[in-house]
């Protein structure tokens, strides 16, 4: 089974775009696991959804992501994808620490205390990772 | 026992600003069957977080709001609440309805389909409701 | 099927005690729908759990059992009557609206205002239901 | 928008050939409100997943998905359309009950509670409905 | 306090049946954490529904089991078990990737690819367990 | 930003008197991360709540506590804090493994169990940590 349909070819590159290199690797990971999963993955929310900035700009979309992932409370290691997505589209820490802390108001203090520490962790992880050193 | 603490004040005022004068009512009616709830409630989502409008702007704010209630499932009553408190602060229908949509991916379709039923009974409301005569 | 195990018995009478005559009529209800349904529902929870007092008195597993319900958020039938069975079971309605308040912290106010909204409904239900004539 | 793809019109099959006729206004009802949810609703869990019967056949995805409804507590109105579309695809009401049961061990009795009545009162609209009348 | 009674009895057996080995150290090592909490889980779940084989088969039950876990969330540690006894019951690796894919429409993404990874890690277990030399 | 309100102090010393000396390493570590949550933290649940022991004693409120952890699913971090701090205030460890029993009733096996072997983890640590030496 082929997976490389246009929309997950889009899909594909429309993650990429939000989140960096780490989408191809990610995407390549539920292929080899089941490409069924892998390919619905792609296409549609980020070949349907994500794809389209009209709307809802990259930005605001991975905020309202990163609030939704926030209150499920099972889903951290899909809230540091979103984190680092967020701040790859543009968003400033402070203002993913807002959005977690407004969830208190809306599925209280396990699952948004879970969620800042998640934050805090991708934040230090981004900071301890070595820079590349320039060419010289 | 008096909940008209200063931040209690603030927070109705932004709730009002946000929602229109549909919050004071839902301030009264909680603040008779528990004060100490009703203070809370006005005090903290309201007074503490939507009050602060320098990181996230209330538009925005009452779009992550949406996409939370969408994924919790059970909080249909308050969807209505901040569909209404979104149209007031600035969100098209459109983007009210794609933030539903994009829930589909974290929360499935049962969750997303009533959030979807309930934006489209707000929306009807609206469309619905006489409009005041102007004095003539 | 007949589904009088001792258990059921048992449970059904624990459950009458916590919860007055009506507890009869709720599991009669099941056991027309689903007899093996119905027995579980007596024989665990009220046969095995709710009739061990030595261990939790039964008015504070009512108490923890509201705000199970509370935080879970779809279970507001359920509530209805384990609220009734607190208050049978010696609760008063301020521990009950207590309890419902400290849930705020571990599920949100969506939850909790649905939970708070329902004991008001409960206790007006009371205090509207006609007393019994005494004999004269 | 049109909404008419092949993946659209071949979903909307499928979920004609689960659930019958209701299944087209169903989707209709949806499209009015959002016609990109209403799409995505019929390509990706109909077009894609449900006509696949290679892997897992009709009956048995129809019992999966009463199973997950009755665990997730809110999505009431989406168990009596999986319910009635069980019943289609060759499902026994005992084998529906008996699925709500056994998620008693998953999600507790609130949740298989409401799922058992709303068994019930699909079961009993199907017994009221008047049978069309044969041509004589 | 013993808990030997016949329908723990029975319930282990069948769990047995269902997981293989496994079973009886699970069993005893909720035993020694808490007795009454053991004596449920090999009494209702085992001892009452998955050894009623007539209504739904155990093969069906732990693909329903698997459906719900997924969508459930937290329950990872369940899966694993669940997943082992859906093989142990006959459902092939297609089947359990294809019940979780099918949960995509229900619960999301979160909880879905949550629950590939582990079908993925349990498949990736039983492959790399060193076989048994057969005599010779 | 100063996060010593006099409520905050309130909590803070409710939060140390409940739980012990861990209390202030755990407020101090969100403070780091995003002061405005650990101040929400400390004055709302801890300030406001669990200060007010007229109405629900210390006790019983981490019970009910523990109740709600268990059917959430996802809050295990905080569980272990709240079963520290119900053993702190005269809890006995039956009272907290029969609390998460009842809870079978209310989410179902997987998410008490994995609460049971929280509790166990607790006890275990507690049991194995170095007593301090008396001095001779």
């Amino acid at each position: 089974m082929t997976i490389k349909t246009e929309r997950y070819k889009k899909g594909l590159k429309v993650f990429t775009t939000n989140l960096g290199p780490e989408a191809k690797k990610y995407a390549e990971g539920l292929e080899k696991i089941y490409p069924k999963f892998a390919r619905v993955n792609m296409e549609f929310p980020f070949g349907d959804l994500y794809s389209d900035t009209k709307i809802l700009d990259a930005h605001t979309r991975e905020l309202i992501t990163i609030g939704a992932l926030t209150v499920l409370g099972y889903g951290l290691p899909q809230l540091e994808v979103h984190i680092k997505a967020a701040l790859h589209c543009g968003a400033s820490r402070e203002e993913i620490l807002e959005t977690i802390t407004q969830m208190l108001a809306y599925g209280g203090f396990p699952s948004a205390t879970n969620a800042l520490l998640t934050a805090d962790k991708v934040f230090k992880e981004i900071d301890n990772k070595p820079k590349k050193k320039k060419k010289s």
